[in-house]
């Protein structure tokens, strides 16, 4: 593919051509220049954006992995963009689940790409929300957008996600008060996992008793009723009640035919996170001051810079 | 202590009263104009300050109580800063360590302050520094900062802490490769707690094999050799050689006295970090723009925008 032609690959896109869309995402990573434009020029597709989120040990991959299965039952093209988790003490876990997906390294119709994230954007790459229209524009139904919950990147998927999943353990009961509403707020679906296991039924109430003590404060209802929201699911299983392809691709189909809405992407958050990070580059490019004794007059000093620094590049010219 | 004048709350401050700690650092917090002058004129004290970082569950909260009965003992005043996690699936044990710490509420030598973090930082809130110095100044002669391990925390850390303990589950040894060398390159001491179960010396062998490692990449050893930097303790131990008071707390009061030299503060990340933290503040005071359809034209035009922001509000002409 070396020396395509920019028209080509945008063309090839279009097709459906898996390694020109492994190309244009990685000229997005790289911020090329060109990319950008044949990224506006794409023609705009349908897919619905599953952002699957949840702490370590939840069992996110091999969710992914059943509804991956279940999409392709539906003979829909699905997407997969597995976030690089930025916390150091679940990188083997996550190398690991990573090569467990290569089980659809055969199938043409399933493009999975793992994006660093570099710790920005609360685990976001900022290249998820381009990547996500490229798979759209090359005609995949779902893309499903996988990351490690700690914390931000609850809020940040909701920037590139228009539905999104939290996946919990099925002991994760009693833990569940220890979640905060901000982070309770932003699922449209909550998955207990591996529901054959003990606990996962009190998991659910548990769950659904925090969802009612929310709508009570908040006085709406997104989508769903509750008692709708909250699935007990067993990743492994291939078939049953549990299994992913059963009622949880259901819901997932239903949301991407509008029979009913989840709340949707917020670009507005995307966008900012994406300032953020040209703002922290600009930071990283610009020396500290030399007296850094008082640390928060050289914080001004260092800020004035800055903002110098950014009118010089004249990356602010909105160009 | 309400209408209390400047100077008299700085007098008391270097008297050792509690209280106006306390409410200097709660100025501080808010950003009370007044309280800055007041951190400037305080004389410098000398306190240690040992950053205490780690996973989840790797028992931090009853090592800084055990670390803190150690320097009792030697009738040194100790602080106690506790940043709040910013993950919300560790939110609840967190709440319930800060209440354990409250055996030591009745002694006017140990003073015990929750810190907010709000995301930043890293997990450490823009006033730790700054309460580092106020204690430093009442007579604390060693400070714990104790932060969850989420990433970024560890290096944060190096902004604050003179010294910094990575706090391991003795059963952590496999996981120690998942350990990024960027983190394990930052403690001075490693400390495999809850020593007295199972699997504690493998994990020490494991810790020691990656220093070696780290050692023969960077050719360079800081302050001890390996084997004296990774420590076996048992928290919850009173007494014997697993005890805190034990060679935990000799090797922290060494570096106290001189005797060996811990890496020390980067007071250029902690600035960075403050820089960083003011950038987000103008950029939530500065409006979307109106047209989202591309996200990264967005984000050029709102970058103008924030940067237009903090020259008018003139925080960038170095006052």
């Amino acid at each position: 593919m070396a020396g395509m032609g920019v028209t080509a690959l945008a063309d090839r896109v279009v097709e459906g051509d898996p390694r020109a869309c492994a190309r244009l995402i990685s000229w997005l990573e790289d911020r090329q220049p060109e990319a950008l434009s044949i990224l506006a020029g794409l023609p705009v597709g349908r897919a619905l954006r599953v952002g699957v989120t949840g702490p370590p040990g939840a069992g996110k991959s091999t969710l992914v992995d059943g509804l991956v299965r279940a999409f392709r039952a539906c003979n829909l093209k699905v997407g997969v963009l597995a976030v690089d988790p930025s916390s150091p003490y679940t990188g083997g876990a996550i190398l690991g689940d990573r090569i467990r997906m290569q089980g659809h390294a055969g199938d043409p119709g399933v493009f999975i790409r793992s994006m660093g994230s570099r710790g920005q954007l609360g685990g976001l790459s900022e290249a998820t929300d381009a990547a996500c229209r490229v798979l759209a524009a090359a005609g995949h139904g779902v893309v499903l957008i996988e990351t490690v919950g700690v914390g931000q990147s609850e809020v940040a998927i909701r920037g590139v996600a228009d539905l999104v999943l939290l996946v919990l353990h099925p002991e994760a009961g009693d833990g569940i008060q220890a979640l905060k509403a901000g982070i309770l707020e932003v699922p449209d679906l909550f998955v207990v996992n591996k529901a054959d296991l003990p606990g996962a039924r009190a998991t659910r109430q548990a769950i659904l008793a925090m969802l009612d003590e929310l709508a009570d404060l908040r006085g709406e209802e997104p989508g769903l009723p509750p008692a709708d929201r909250v699935l007990l699911v067993a990743a492994e299983q291939q078939d049953g009640p549990l299994a992913p392809r059963g009622a949880l691709a259901e819901r997932l189909l239903a949301a991407r035919d509008g029979r009913w809405q989840p709340r949707g992407r917020d670009v507005r958050a995307l966008v900012r996170a994406m300032v953020l990070r040209r703002l922290q580059d600009h930071l990283e490019a610009v020396p500290p001051p030399a007296d850094l004794a008082m640390p928060e007059s050289a914080a001004e000093t260092w800020l004035a810079d800055v903002v110098r620094h950014v009118l010089q590049t004249g990356e602010s010219d909105g160009s």
